[in-house]
């Protein structure tokens, strides 16, 4: 899909977004796609900067039955792109990539209280930048 | 609470969300309170900003059962100030105000789509300032 990025805002709005805007309920359960346009898994939650209210980290999840075993992998927000084409975001990861990645258990949900663990994630993805594009 | 905002960040640490981060599903279902501590309801979503990835909107829902006749009223996200006293959202805003102010059903969801809406939702609450402290 070629077109500038404005054009892009207006090709783009599917039946369950808007122009502009997304709601979290929306944005949690879309798929995550690699370049090569594999399924990586879906966005469990998005992290929220209290302070800025900016979006920092989508929340990946994988296997896990009925929310049990499941997996989140924490993803920069940054590194994520919507393409319209596939309905879904897009990184620049492959999958040995992401399962080599900071990742924790339903039960470890207070590790987002230690800066340690926020830092490794921003340090462990610092290599892979946006794709380009929106950034949702 | 009496603290600089650095203090707060600390003492503010409830058992369900993180120092600095909340998740998107734990920010939807939150009480919202007048500064008089009356509750006006609670927020069901947040709409985020495609482009940054920054929170734009709160959306509170009242009434209905199930989800059937429900009303959401959507609030800047910029009104919002985090309690941790009474562990929810307060707005300098009257339950009055809010019921005069823009409302759509679930049937409405594509409202979110007319820039029109978006700008009357900031008009409206253009007098009401943030209460300052945390943005969430």
């Amino acid at each position: 899909m070629v077109g500038s990025t404005m054009s892009m805002g207006s090709e783009g709005v599917a039946t369950d977004e808007t122009g502009g805007l997304i709601s979290a309920s929306k944005v949690n359960g879309t798929n995550v796609y690699n370049t090569q346009g594999d399924s990586l898994g879906s966005i469990y939650d998005v992290m929220i900067d209290k302070r800025s209210g900016q979006v920092a980290y989508a929340v990946m999840s994988f296997g896990g039955f009925l929310g049990i075993g499941e997996e989140y992998s924490p993803l920069p927000w940054s590194a994520l792109s919507y393409d319209t084409r596939q309905g879904g975001y897009v990184v620049k990861i492959d999958k040995e990539a992401l399962e080599g990645g900071p990742r924790y258990s339903e039960s470890d949900y207070d590790r987002w209280e230690d800066p340690e663990f926020t830092r490794g994630i921003d340090d462990y993805y610092s290599r892979y930048a946006s794709l380009g594009g929106r950034a949702l």
